[in-house]
């Protein structure tokens, strides 16, 4: 992809895309002001940031909504295949194994690790669990370069350290607490308390 | 709260919060600076940030701990009780109602509703689960102000306007669709396959 783009715009590409996929089936054009308004954003921002794909838009009649939806898919990356791990087959991790919306972005979580012998052996939503003592071998075996962590605050700084020497290259972490990687590893870090507050203190 | 804070300074306030309480016990001072290197951010930024506080910090030695914690607590409503449902006890919703992180930022998730007649009058994790036809009159009763969204992308707006109807004044979404209000009602949109595509995009 194109390494320039501002990670606030790359965020709100996968929102693009699912507002064009929800388009009845014959909308055939759709112009960046259409969309800014479905959206409620600003049409400039949505020029700009759909500008960093390879999308061409027509005067006057805009964008071929199919033509945007694959210039979307390809800067996300959604037609490779990119294989993830997940850590942590709690309640939290085994909702996230059993999601299918990764797909739709090329993306297919293939196993998960824990380290609860009553966990290890599971099939959960048909991917296996396995032990964290096994990661380093199996990770690299899989062929994962993203990884999901679910596991308690206190273990995700041992975990990611742990994944990124299996050579794990990303990874979206939901224990409330801030991962710090280096050599190049991207995280995202999802604490749903934490933003279900940030609400609660907007109202 | 002091609703001139940009929300991107509020998001940053739970990082704080959870950062500032892994600490050993006995640490007594922190200043910006020491925050700021801890989580790599900006010196300036974190002092700003910390500024929208009631915290006071001392020349040399930076803020009280305790302090520092009392007055993000404050901020962030931690010390208030604010009532949560959440629409839609499958797997996601599940492993949200049994998530213990919510009452360190004083909020509650109260009970659930869904569609589904099999789920209807289960608890989970002590949790009644209630007939989303009721809503309506259930809400209100037990005093709800914020909700959590764990339905599937097509039901979410539906789901949304019948909670606003409700008197609900902010929501937390998990459906991977943007969801529109009006009515100074809040949203946060947490799409879990697209943060993860978006970190993709970034390796």
């Amino acid at each position: 992809m194109d390494k320039d783009i501002p990670v606030i715009s790359l965020q709100r590409l996968p929102v693009y895309l699912n507002y064009l996929k929800a388009l009845p089936d014959d909308r055939q054009y759709i112009s960046s002001g259409n969309i800014a308004e479905a959206l409620g954003m600003g049409e400039v921002l949505v020029r700009k940031d759909l500008a960093y794909t390879a999308a061409v838009g027509r005067p006057r009649v805009g964008y071929l909504v199919k033509e945007l939806i694959s210039a979307l898919e390809e800067f996300l990356c959604c037609n490779g295949s990119r294989k993830a791990v997940l850590v942590g087959a709690g309640a939290l991790g085994r909702a996230v194994l059993s999601y299918g919306g990764f797909k739709n972005y090329g993306i297919e979580i293939v196993a998960a690790f824990d380290s609860d012998e009553k966990k290890i052996g599971d099939l959960v939503a048909d991917k296996p669990v396995y032990d964290i003592a096994q990661a380093e071998s199996e990770v690299k075996k899989l062929g994962a370069e993203l990884a999901v962590i679910c596991v308690p605050a206190q273990y995700a700084q041992e975990v990611a350290d742990r994944l990124i020497s299996c050579g794990i290259k990303a990874i979206l972490n939901f224990a409330p607490v801030l991962i710090r990687t280096g050599n190049g590893v991207v995280v995202r870090n999802i604490d749903v308390a934490a933003n279900l507050a940030v609400l609660s203190s907007m109202i």
